[in-house]
């Protein structure tokens, strides 16, 4: 056995119809098959940006037709966008696994992520979600369901949910006891469903949790060696896009610390991802994060390429 | 250790919306726990034919507004009512297990049911489903998406698809690792999401596979000693509904089979469960099925009350 990773793939990464979504599965399940040949165990993480966005204004639209479907709640649509990307990533692995003749097996868990109802987040929700909304519709939403509203480059309103951080993993027994079994886990689709304790209860809040950070809780759980977040680039860069850029190739806590200080990385792209890597490379020595492209992955666990991030 | 059952939940008892759903599921819980007190391991399949209509109308509708979400292809839209359903669901088993302080784990497991391409129900669509069109709606789609559509009761034409029978689970790997660590599973919601086998791959097809065949497979394929068929009623009556109406406690194989040839059970209502029920006590010698109300469940798994049928 090498080293049990967690991959956490962007939601960007996965299309915006099924008919794209169906075709991208496929290229996302080589470089990912590619570690479990080579010995490697495997949980994939995934984002849900586009989809549940897709679910939510679907469901929002379908409800004001005169067929008037139910309204849905966000957590029930990014209950739904687990099942949706999962069918299809499940069954791009599969046929990667058996095209290769490996006999492993793959199979998503919907899984919920618990965050804490007093985290700060509640009270500045940042995420837009769903719809574009006249003025007027917005003043109503806000009154009659107590959104919270904004303008969003003046393309009208838009409803922004609030991003907060994961505490635990609901579903984590079921994932520990998949991955002991030596099978790959697709989990945390889109950050986890996000719920609440109350009580012996778990209440669905509308919300997004981060689907790096989430992935970095859940590794952290198992005890994965590795973390990789994927992005678009195969490094990451400090000066980015400017005459002095330099690429990172190992970044210690405190220097990542120290570039976050300094600005260099963007709130919204960068940043989570560098914070969300941390996150997990400081939970115990010996853990390491690493950023790269999907494609790279593969190298990137060999140390030739992608910015690692230590505990040293 | 005493029973491994698995239990077959209607999609009608579920509810209509997100709201329903959430509290009918507390009531569904409360049963199946007793079942698990008791010492019994418990798989738990769901219907979904209220629910994937909804989330299929839905996503018809909103790829018809001005905003346009894309299309959805049906086996999408099944995928999604898993991860609706069982979020509700594991949620609900998880409060009845924590408020009696069981220490088990429940998870959904999204599903694929395989089917076969050369069954004879794709030469025969039956199963309804979507929103409602016009005559010239209608043509339009035939002639376009070369769907099946059928004039359904003076309320306009409806799209129909095959409801082939379940052949294989894909994720069967999977759910038995979960149960022979105890955990409880919720799998092949709705039937599964209906696949076809091409060469390594799985493809989706546009079909409704009936969950009680399918829970009589999946309960084949983990070697349960029950399968337990939920429906509104008690028992099983032959002469239902009639002056002689008699309810029935056992049924062998040869039994049930006569009282089907002479025209007892209604097909689409209780035709089906009888016959689902014969599949999974036909399949080994000892293997049992019990027809009963989820009330009754307990008390018909200690021979009580229910119908049961047996090989023997």
């Amino acid at each position: 056995m090498k080293d049990k990773i967690v991959v956490a793939l962007g939601g960007n990464a996965l299309g915006k119809t099924p008919e794209e979504q169906l075709k991208l599965v496929k290229d996302t399940a080589k470089p990912i098959v590619d570690l479990i040949q080579h010995g490697h165990q495997v949980v994939l993480a995934h984002g849900n940006g586009p989809q549940v966005g897709m679910i939510n204004l679907a469901m929002d639209l379908a409800s004001k037709t005169p067929d008037a479907t139910p309204e849905m709640p966000f957590p029930e649509c990014g209950a739904m966008s687990q099942g949706y990307i999962g069918y299809h990533l499940q069954n791009a692995i599969r046929e990667e696994l058996l095209s290769r003749s490996i006999d492993k097996h793959v199979a998503t868990v919907v899984t919920q992520v618990i965050v804490d109802k007093d985290d700060s987040a509640f009270q500045n929700p940042t995420k837009p979600i769903g719809a574009f909304y006249t003025e007027e519709e917005s003043k109503k939403l806000i009154a009659e369901k107590k959104y919270v509203m904004v303008e969003d480059a003046g393309r009208g309103y838009r409803r922004v949910v609030p991003s907060p951080l994961p505490i635990d993993v609901a579903e984590k027994e079921i994932v520990k006891t998949l991955v002991d079994n030596d099978h790959i886990v697709i989990t945390v689709g889109g950050g986890g469903i996000p719920v609440v304790v109350e009580g012996n209860q778990l209440i669905g809040v509308p919300a997004v949790i981060d689907k790096d950070f989430a992935s970095a809780k859940i590794a952290e759980i198992l005890d994965a060696d590795y973390l990789i977040i994927l992005t678009a680039v195969e490094k990451v860069a400090i000066n980015f896009g400017k005459e002095n850029e330099k690429w990172l190739e190992k970044l210690t806590l405190d220097e990542a610390e120290q570039y976050i200080q300094e600005g260099h990385f963007a709130p919204g792209s960068m940043l989570p991802k560098v914070r969300a890597a941390m996150m997990f490379a400081g939970s115990k020595k010996g853990r390491k994060a690493l950023i790269t492209s999907l494609e790279k992955a593969e190298d990137g666990i060999e140390g030739r390429t992608g910015t690692l991030i230590v505990n040293e």
